[in-house]
């Protein structure tokens, strides 16, 4: 690893000029007068792979975006890394707020600003860059890999999961390695081990057959606006604990190790209520706001409508209104059986004179690779080398779909090693990487391949 | 009597003609285009009332539509009543859901299809034509009259309100007289004695200063909509009555011969229902559905709004949410104190993490003249002549704010004697005024006068 380290300290002018090539493309996937963008982009990310020696290299066609393939899987005996990641990026609108143009990228202070900075083009880069130190110093990688790297991610197309559907075998692996997040701060070297899942439904609640003048009718009827409140007020009880029958039934409670290292983290709590703009932070009791966010699930309405909305006043009994309603679900909560589950209990609290029906918007499993788990104990090393201190072990309380598609389709341990910041500006203007922490980045992706080869 | 009567009988023809010819001027006064047919039906009504008698008949000058006004003030010793009307209509669209065009008065089965004719241009003329009989037959009326007859109402401009303020020793009086209200049913003559109050206010709930990612906050921070479920949940407990502290306090509670007589009339509760599509009627246990809407004091819902409300899917913690909620009044509940009592108490509803702000969209009083009051006794015996059968005393849930005008201007009695039906499509395609009903209103009205004669 010491050839492969220094390289890596003396290609640091490289890798940041090559980084800037890589964001001066405008790959924006959502613009359509953007598409040879995107497709010069998978280009030149295919020729670099080819050129650092990855095998196999090819953009593949789709009805949207390319998908970018590689691989190298000469270390019989090693763990497959599938290494997933994105070249498009979101668009850069509003232009005028960016301090400098978002496809010419700038150094300011320690931070490299450009769309793409950090989502994701800069860490696809460390990646290759480490992974190019490793090929041009030993002649060959630790571990055996395969990239798979998508022009869709940022407007949620559908042929990445159509492609790994149909295309298991091929991206057949041991481990699926992500670098699409974030630390938990600046200087804090994170692993994020697990990720709630999701279960979206809108609730329909449905009374009189048209709306109703409220002087006329009001009285007489159930108002379906008052029924669906009602309905949202009872599905959480006083203690922010959701109602529905066996909802905590399959909860996997967080270890006493995970609750101790959580609560050492550097929680600004001050800061993150200022920030917001709220007096309180608040949910289910005994839990801190960082457990409540991470591991424990939760109810939220999203949106609401129904009646007379507009400017002023109308005096009706409205006939139906709607509740968009999410829960965030942990391991092992299955998100179809909690649909059920909560179709059931909304149906059972709706009162006499309405009814109530459903969509389902969709649903995705929460996600945990144990913190003990040998990959992540590796990433955890990695990390600890490439930093020179110990990561910290963290979830998110978001879904990453594609690590949904993933655990679905090939049911692989998942590693997520970010080194994004919560302040990178992901998806606003300005967006930046922190160049310290993108070469720490290059570093610690390259231990990292050589900690999980297994004689390490 | 008998020569009102008989000449009133003989002039059946004359009174529909007069009608329609009332109905063809297209006195829509929302359409800046009828403006001068608004004008026009001014100077016809004028003219009308000036043939028929009445004196100091002027059309009156407003920023908008004019007011038509007109007296006989020479009964000395007598009433003085005040009737109210208004003559503009509604607009006819859509014009393709007419069975005959709405400006063209056409009979079919034993109504008269037109705009307006209900609504308020037959039920102005019928008094007119009973005036007309008495001055034509004996050279007097029974009692003083002031006419005051509007070109806004179906607007709500602001031009009635003005004058009435400013023109009170003109328009003292000893009643109001309105008839621009339904029958119970079709051969169900009806005084309507009581009307309910609104008050109108708009709460905003607030939680963070802009949406968040349900993912990486829910379960950090209260939700507003979550937030504003519970608020409007706990705003009526379980026996459907309202929880404000002190709310019910001005209650005048329905005497047990009101509770009597409305028990005994023909309330088909099952057309009901069938009609409106709804299953069961709920409300305030303890009361039926015509006692809750008519006596009993409401609070609504009429319209609710935060979030994402597209089609699909957002996973926000929406920032912000907002419900219209109105409460209908009944006498002697003060619309202002029971606003001021509302927002108390959901401020005292709203948990930490959330702010609560409101805005308020109009109040009116509650409305009740005595069943038994002289004025109301005199319009039932009235009722009693004209239909052969006795009438019903009714109350409406709703509020008609020109009552409220009056009531908080002069202070006055006010006797609701309306001849139209339930189904006579006011406001909607296909108005009509069913023809018997016309007829026996007209003579109805000649009798009222006549009741109101402190001599007879």
């Amino acid at each position: 690893m010491d050839r492969v380290l220094s390289a890596i300290d003396r290609g640091r002018d490289s890798a940041l000029e090559g980084l800037k090539a890589f964001l001066r493309i405008p790959s924006v996937s959502t613009h359509p007068h953007h598409r040879d963008d995107v497709k010069d982009c998978a280009d030149f990310l295919a020729d670099e792979m080819r050129r650092i020696g990855l095998r196999e290299v090819e953009t593949i066609t789709t009805t949207g975006h390319p998908i970018v393939y590689g691989e190298w899987m000469d270390a019989p005996g090693q763990p497959t890394v599938l290494f997933y990641g994105h070249y498009d990026v979101q668009p850069a609108e509003p232009f005028e707020l960016w301090k400098s143009e978002p496809f010419d990228p700038t150094l300011r202070g320690g931070d490299l600003f450009a769309r793409g900075a950090t989502d994701d083009k800069g860490q696809v880069w460390l990646h290759l860059k480490a992974m190019e130190a490793h090929l041009s110093q030993t002649g060959r990688l630790p571990v055996n890999v395969k990239w798979l790297i998508e022009g869709e991610e940022e407007v949620t197309g559908p042929n990445l999961d159509a492609y790994v559907e149909t295309h298991q075998e091929k991206l057949a692996a041991d481990l699926i390695l992500i670098s699409d997040t974030t630390m938990f701060d600046y200087d804090v070297p994170s692993i994020c081990y697990g990720l709630r899942g999701i279960t979206y439904i809108e609730v329909l609640v449905k009374g009189p057959n048209e709306d109703l003048h409220s002087g006329g009718y009001g009285g007489s009827v159930t108002n379906p606006l008052n029924a669906l409140s009602g309905i949202i007020a009872q599905l959480l009880d006083e203690n922010g604990r959701i109602t529905i029958p066996g909802f905590y039934d399959d909860v996997v409670p967080m270890t006493q190790e995970e609750r101790s290292a959580y609560a050492k983290l550097p929680f600004d709590e001050a800061g993150y209520k200022s920030r917001l703009g709220v007096a309180d932070l608040t949910g289910e009791t005994g839990f801190t706001a960082l457990e409540r966010v991470w591991a424990r699930p939760t109810l939220d309405v999203n949106g609401l409508l129904g009646g007379f909305t507009g400017e002023g006043s109308k005096t009706i009994v409205p006939s139906k209104g709607m509740a968009k309603v999410s829960m965030r679900l942990v391991p092992d909560q299955d998100p179809n059986k909690i649909a059920e589950m909560f179709e059931s209990h909304v149906r059972s609290l709706a009162p006499p004179g309405v009814t109530v029906e459903f969509i389902r918007h969709g649903a995705g499993k929460p996600f945990l690779t144990p913190q003990d788990h040998p990959y992540i104990q590796a990433a955890g090393r990695a990390l600890q080398k490439g930093f020179g201190k110990p990561p910290v072990f963290i979830r998110e309380g978001g879904s990453i779909p594609v690590v949904a598609t993933f655990q679905e389709t090939l049911n692989l341990p998942t590693v997520l090693m970010g080194f994004g910041l919560p302040d990178c500006n992901a998806h606003a203007p300005n967006e930046k990487f922190n160049l310290e922490n993108f070469y720490r980045g290059i570093a610690s992706a390259a231990w990292f391949y050589h900690e999980l080869n297994a004689g390490s």
